[in-house]
């Protein structure tokens, strides 16, 4: 395989389950490779560097953002997280496809920097659908729900400047779907070369 | 399914087998629609009007031709063949895919006047392979099969034109290959249209 991979971008709005569909798609032994992401947060026990994830400490993780050497990062409970340009490239490079899960707004920056990469919006069955996830277990208050509610709704507007839209009825059909999306631009005329020489 | 249908365009060059896998995939129960052909060619015993082809008299078919109601037309061995667009946008209205045989210069016409048609070109596995295929049983002149050679290279030329490339190694595969493209493609953003009312 040394034909170039192909960098999927899996995103969606907060709640939607695109996550539960990545790893269902990494899960399978399908070409797909997981590429670890870099993070300032703590190894966990068992968690291994350039397996896990890339620990970084904040000064590596702060110099890597001022040389560019991230598709995208964001900070998450304190801790920073970002996908790494030089790991991706070395997968892709090897010839696997790789599946990155980035936010609506980072997914679209990334389509700009790589035109070549397949985005994929997940959308939730019917709006309601995703309004009753982001309810909760009825534990929060409504402002903050209604504030969540706000935020997806923004979030799918930006559906449309996605290549492909995936539904997560069943996590494991919508993950067929991925796969599916993947085999097919695999076929695509710019991603092939045929040799009019043989 | 009320959703309208897919056009897909098979195209390649002669001898490639671009019919074989049309053929295949049609005969395959999975959404795809045959849509008859128009033809000046008289009937065969048993096929039947409006089922294995739409039969039509030499003037019925050039005032088609003048009213603009084909995709395309050729003339084959003295007779013509043509898709009808009514026919056509009929099956992809009652929400069915529909596969069309094209010849190279043909697609890219129609892909012009329906951009949302997807274009498929089939590819030997090696150039060698179709010379080999063109110059069938060795009973054809030095200069009919260097003259077939000449045409396949030019319409190879087409290749990057198309959406998609296929490449025809064995059938039953390369039928698999249109069909992911045909789920992928029901996939793609322009497709679909999600309601953020429910």
């Amino acid at each position: 395989m040394s034909k170039r991979g192909i960098l999927m971008i899996i995103s969606g709005p907060s709640g939607v389950g695109k996550s539960t569909i990545a790893d269902a798609v990494l899960s399978r032994n399908n070409g797909f490779s997981h590429v670890p992401t870099a993070t300032t947060r703590n190894p966990r026990p068992g968690e291994k560097h350039g397996v896990d994830y890339f620990f970084l400490s904040q000064e590596e993780f702060e110099s890597k953002i001022q040389a560019n050497e991230f598709f995208e990062h964001i900070e998450y409970a304190g801790n920073r997280y970002g996908s790494l340009v030089s790991a991706v490239d070395a997968s892709l490079d090897a010839g696997n496809d790789v599946l990155l899960v980035i936010d609506v707004r980072g997914a679209i920056s990334i389509k700009k920097l790589r035109p070549d990469a397949v985005t994929v919006f997940v959308l939730p069955p019917r709006f309601s659908d995703l309004k009753a996830r982001l309810g909760g277990r009825g534990t929060d208050d409504e402002d903050t729900v209604s504030r969540r509610v706000e935020i997806a709704k923004t979030e799918l507007n930006y559906r449309d400047r996605y290549d492909y839209q995936v539904i997560n009825d069943v996590v494991e059909r919508a993950a067929d779907d991925v796969e599916k999306i993947r085999d097919a631009e695999r076929l695509r005329s710019f991603r092939n070369e045929f040799s009019m020489e043989e």
